[in-house]
């Protein structure tokens, strides 16, 4: 069963065809466009945001064409032969200039700049959004997971909870952001994540008793086994047997490896475990817990109650990335070929950014990060420099002289990805990089301060002169 | 690009192949296992929950097989070759018995109860978990958005912010819980939806000026143009440049379809916008709003506002269904062979309820809902009959007399569906038709009233037993 087929040009809205025919048909198929994407809001009130999905991004842009079916599906909604006909050889052909995957970035930035045709910069936006937006959330959650849990190991366990066939996804970008290792079999084997998960209540009740499902469960698992051990009552029935099991276990020179704690009051039932198990003899025995947890319920358990867990089992609050549940990023016209465009909207946080637009990462004397600039490809980068804030501009800060690095490299173009596969474990080691960069109090749990993104002066002059200009017309 | 391949047996919780290679090795191939789906609480404080999922549920099992790469995958996690050899010929040949896809459901009831062995049973645990959790709660979530939004259409726009390919199962869930359209073309596609959009603001911003963009859109998709007003400023150009596209689609015998406002006091603006629109001659223009609409908003706007809106567009809170993100469904075994089962644990609203069961609905003398009771399948429906409260038993209703209809029925058997494929539109008409059958006090938008499932005598005593039994041993 595939959710699509092997062609997803289709996998966009509708109103990116219907503009894409309106472009055909004016005859502007030969103009050019650059698009941004940028988000607007950190999602988890967290102080930055980990930048995921653009290896899957790239792969699907590969794919971004349309079959036959697909063709006949648009001539019944009512588009005329000569545009299935363009459409049918239709390539992305565009250059993309994105940041690195597991980039720490900020609202009002673009992380990635598309340029190339006005049809094809179009028609890519809705599958760009739908990627990059959903695994930069679940990138964020999961680091602020993990951040929780400390050198604890954490293992997503969202697959039933999560929203359809995004689990798929989710697991991804829960990797990214930390995750040891996932149950998703599926995700595990596409991606190469380590798998992990041992047994559910049901192994437990398909035994007419506990210490028998346990006993026979390890005779099979060995040393791999984690036992689950509330399904009748964890105190009086599932840690005994469980020590039992361990006991037994050792005599065939194996260990158990963990209980796993899955309802009930985490911080209590660990503490009154962990003793029973250190006094039993078995004090390598882990202590795995799972149930409803995010990062604050973790970070209270560790920090707060001190429960001796030493590893979690995170599923829904992470894959479903609640409450935020999506992460408010666009894509954003910002110039037709020469000439740089924009939008102004009822809402001033809307209000894009126009022109072609590099972003450099400005660093402290300490080494830290410092500022981001977003600048005019055209400016020349040396010399006094000077940032603004974009809302305020008259608050502004001198960079001048200071270290500072491209964000935006180009990653796609002539229809093939220019980066080298990375492994997600190589893209959490570059996000734990960066995030160590950055000073500790935008990395704050609770209330972190708001890293400064500004914009050039040169480009804080496009945009009041084309505001001007459009409110003249 | 496949985010499957076409076997599916991988989507699985890793935990479901430790067990079955557990249940395979100790020589319990042959035991038979019966399971039940339902889940906990109303999504968004909603008096029921729409069930919705079910035929792709089917469909996905049918290819829940394992391929040769999928094998080689599982070896490499250490199953030895005769499990892999096992796999390599299954099929789930289970039989299933569901409620209707549509219905109208309430937790703690069973909505889905699974009979097979004890390995194929466990291995589709999670896939069942995934697909109907999560449709069920978007198609809840639509009827909500749709209830606000009374005899307005709805159209679902929101591909770019939903939780990655789970965009696809969004869309069919949204379509069952009542919206109109989507804008998701490929969604469209395979679940023969009506497709819907028009444009952006790049389209507006592609040109040099808003007018000449209106006109230009207006010449290729005459009297299907909707209008995006706000790219600018929407009562000083956006709408009167719509009033002089429409008076020049007029002169070529057209009309515009609509306008949209997505951004600025949506009240405040479609009520200057109808007036403006009105007085310009050109009534019949429709007011399209979107932004960050969810059914409260829908809800002022209309009752609270009386805006004049005559169609929304939802995104981004109804694809990810927002604020919950999840619901909450279980599958948990009920029985082993002919031997009732259940859990206890360490929180009382995860008792489960054992043996094979089934539910009924119960109508009152004026042909509304009355109650859902749960029986178990061998109990005699007929002469007295009283449901219990699960939680407080000595709370009962007597029922005895009342018309009723089962609620579970066979769905799947020997490999195959058995039920008639459905349209959307269908599912919705269903639906519709039984929440006319809910009394309203459980329809209320805000704390509905609690529609009450209880369970039956012999069910109540027989978990007693259970209990007893457990913590006798």
């Amino acid at each position: 069963m595939s959710c699509f087929s092997d062609t997803i040009g289709l996998y966009t809205d509708f109103y990116e065809l219907t503009m894409a025919y309106g472009y055909f048909r004016k005859g502007r198929i030969g103009e050019t466009a650059v698009f941004d994407y940028s988000f607007r809001t950190n999602p988890f009130q967290n102080g930055f945001t980990v930048y995921a999905g653009l290896r899957d991004l790239l792969e699907m842009l590969e794919c971004f064409t349309y079959s036959s079916s697909d063709l006949e599906y648009l001539q019944s909604c009512g588009f005329p032969s000569d545009f299935l006909e363009y459409l049918r050889d239709f390539r992305f052909r565009g250059t993309i200039y994105s940041m690195e995957e597991g980039e720490v970035v900020f609202p009002g930035e673009p992380l990635m700049r598309v340029e190339g045709s006005l049809i094809e910069t179009q028609l890519v936006e809705s599958m760009l959004l739908n990627v990059l937006n959903f695994q930069s959330l679940v990138a964020t959650k999961a680091f602020r997971v993990c951040q929780a849990a400390g050198s604890r190991l954490v293992s997503e366990f969202g697959l039933r909870r999560a929203q359809g066939l995004g689990a798929m996804m989710a697991t991804r970008a829960s990797v990214i952001g930390g995750a040891d290792s996932t149950s998703n079999t599926l995700a595990a084997k596409k991606y190469g994540i380590q798998v992990s998960g041992t047994q559910a209540h049901s192994w437990i009740q398909s035994y007419d008793s506990e210490l028998e499902a346990f006993m026979a469960y390890a005779e099979v698992h060995g040393s791999k086994t984690i036992l689950l051990v509330d399904t009748y009552d964890t105190l009086h029935s599932g840690i005994p047997n469980a020590i039992l099991t361990a006991k037994a276990m050792e005599e065939r020179g194996e260990q158990l490896s963990g209980i796993r704690l899955d309802s009930g009051d985490l911080a209590y039932l660990s503490k009154k475990a962990r003793k029973m198990l250190d006094d039993a003899g078995v004090p390598y025995v882990k202590i795995v817990a799972s149930n409803q947890l995010n990062e604050y319920v973790i970070m209270s358990l560790l920090k707060e109650q001190n429960a001796p867990i030493d590893a979690f089992g995170v599923g829904t609050e992470l894959v479903s990335a609640k409450p935020d549940a999506a992460l408010d990023g666009v894509y954003k016209l910002a110039a037709v070929g020469n000439s740089p465009r924009m939008k102004i909207s009822e809402n001033v946080e809307k209000v894009t950014l126009p022109g072609e637009k590099c972003v450099m990462r400005f660093y402290d004397a300490d080494g830290f990060f410092y500022r981001d600039g977003i600048f005019l490809e055209e400016e020349c980068l040396s010399g006094e420099m000077v940032i603004h804030n974009p809302m305020f501009p008259g608050k502004q800060t001198d960079v001048s002289g200071l270290r500072f690095e491209h964000l935006l490299k180009p990653v796609y173009a002539e229809g093939k990805r220019l980066v080298d596969d990375k492994t997600l474990d190589e893209i959490n080691g570059y996000l734990q990089e960066r995030v160590a960069l950055l000073p500790a109090e935008h990395r704050r749990f609770v209330r972190p301060h708001i890293y400064k993104v500004g914009i050039s002066g040169k480009l804080l002059q496009l945009r009041t002169d084309l505001i001007s200009s459009i409110h003249r017309s």
